[in-house]
């Protein structure tokens, strides 16, 4: 079996440096074995890599790939906080909060764009429980944000994964 | 004392089938002695009992049944995860999203019937702590998602429920 | 280093009583040594400080007002589980939901509100992971809700605050 920081090298992938927060919070807090981060942004490099309302200016294609980028900022803060992606043993829970124009309803859609690529780094362990939800507006016009419930080091899991 | 599934069964209610999730997630995972839900839906059969916004074209009274029905799918993915509804200890946190028409603030009371129900099954333990918030479209044009946290198993309470 | 409840003190302010839910649940649980706040809202002596959208009827500077407020309620609802405000050892997580006029994109600062309150009562350990959102509409019509997951006791910290 390939170790997480593998499989991310097999997809071509690196992790981000750990987006800036915006305000007065961290990117991460860890408590015992759980990690919790901030929602994060389709932030590369510091620009958001779409604006606007999903289902508008922004489609679902997009938004699709807008999650999978706010998801790898979301590992990559808990990469941080936990030492490296390898010490990631769940990932637990995510909520995705996608900025939806009136009458779009794609919301599960656009939330497996972020989905898909933490099983594809994680495999089993990569795995969650989710809530997908469509809101108003997101800061910085972000179409969508992220966060994360992650399990970190040695913890028994009772469910096969 | 009645137990919860005798409860349940008191109230001519039985968990659903665990609904299956729209797509590259679990209905739930269990970390330790907590399991985190997935956002439910009020599905019934696999269709969902109502479609829309509240506050328009679905009325607070129908928003309020189908946050029962919401979190018993979501119960029953829980209990599914803990092995039986009788394991579940607390219910800790729920987070009721209402897609809710502009001017819409009712949230809480269609959140009353995820709570109420809570109540009736559990007693003491199924007081939690509740969000209620009005977004702006969910998944499937779904008027009401539900995410549950749970404890599990034998786990010390501080508060006396 | 002065105590919480000393710079709680200092900052002129006194916590609330905890407000009373709006329905079957509790204002806060406590499991182990998490605990999970209601979501909480801008209530002054059970009167809401200001409603409406922000961007529309509520400016982002009275939003940022409610923010430290609400988040103030949570604190309160905390400490009444914990035994006492001084007895919070870390905010783990705080979502800010911010019900927004369409095109406001400034929940951050909104958020602000909060994350600078924990930071001047709490120093170190108030420094949290957030997730900043804007939501149609809000229970009771009001600008701001906020949750929190805190920390309580003596439990090991593994990121140094």
């Amino acid at each position: 079996m390939r170790l997480a920081s593998q499989r991310l090298a097999d997809l071509g992938l690196t992790l981000p440096p750990v987006p800036a927060p915006l305000a007065a919070y961290v990117p991460a807090v860890r408590f015992g074995d759980l990690v919790f981060s901030s929602g994060q942004l389709p932030l590369v490099e510091g620009q958001l890599r779409s604006t606007g309302l999903v289902g508008a200016e922004v489609s679902p294609e997009e938004a699709h790939a807008c999650a999978r980028i706010a998801v790898l900022n979301g590992l990559a803060a808990v990469a941080d906080e936990a030492g490296e992606l390898d010490a990631v043993a769940r990932i637990i829970k995510v909520v995705v909060y996608v900025a939806s124009a009136p009458g779009f309803t794609g919301q599960a859609q656009v939330a497996n764009g972020a989905s898909e690529l933490l099983g594809e780094v994680l495999g089993g362990p990569g795995r969650h429980a989710r809530s997908a939800v469509g809101v108003a507006a997101l800061p910085l016009n972000a179409p969508v944000e992220i966060e994360l419930i992650v399990a970190v080091g040695s913890v028994p899991f009772i469910q096969p994964v």
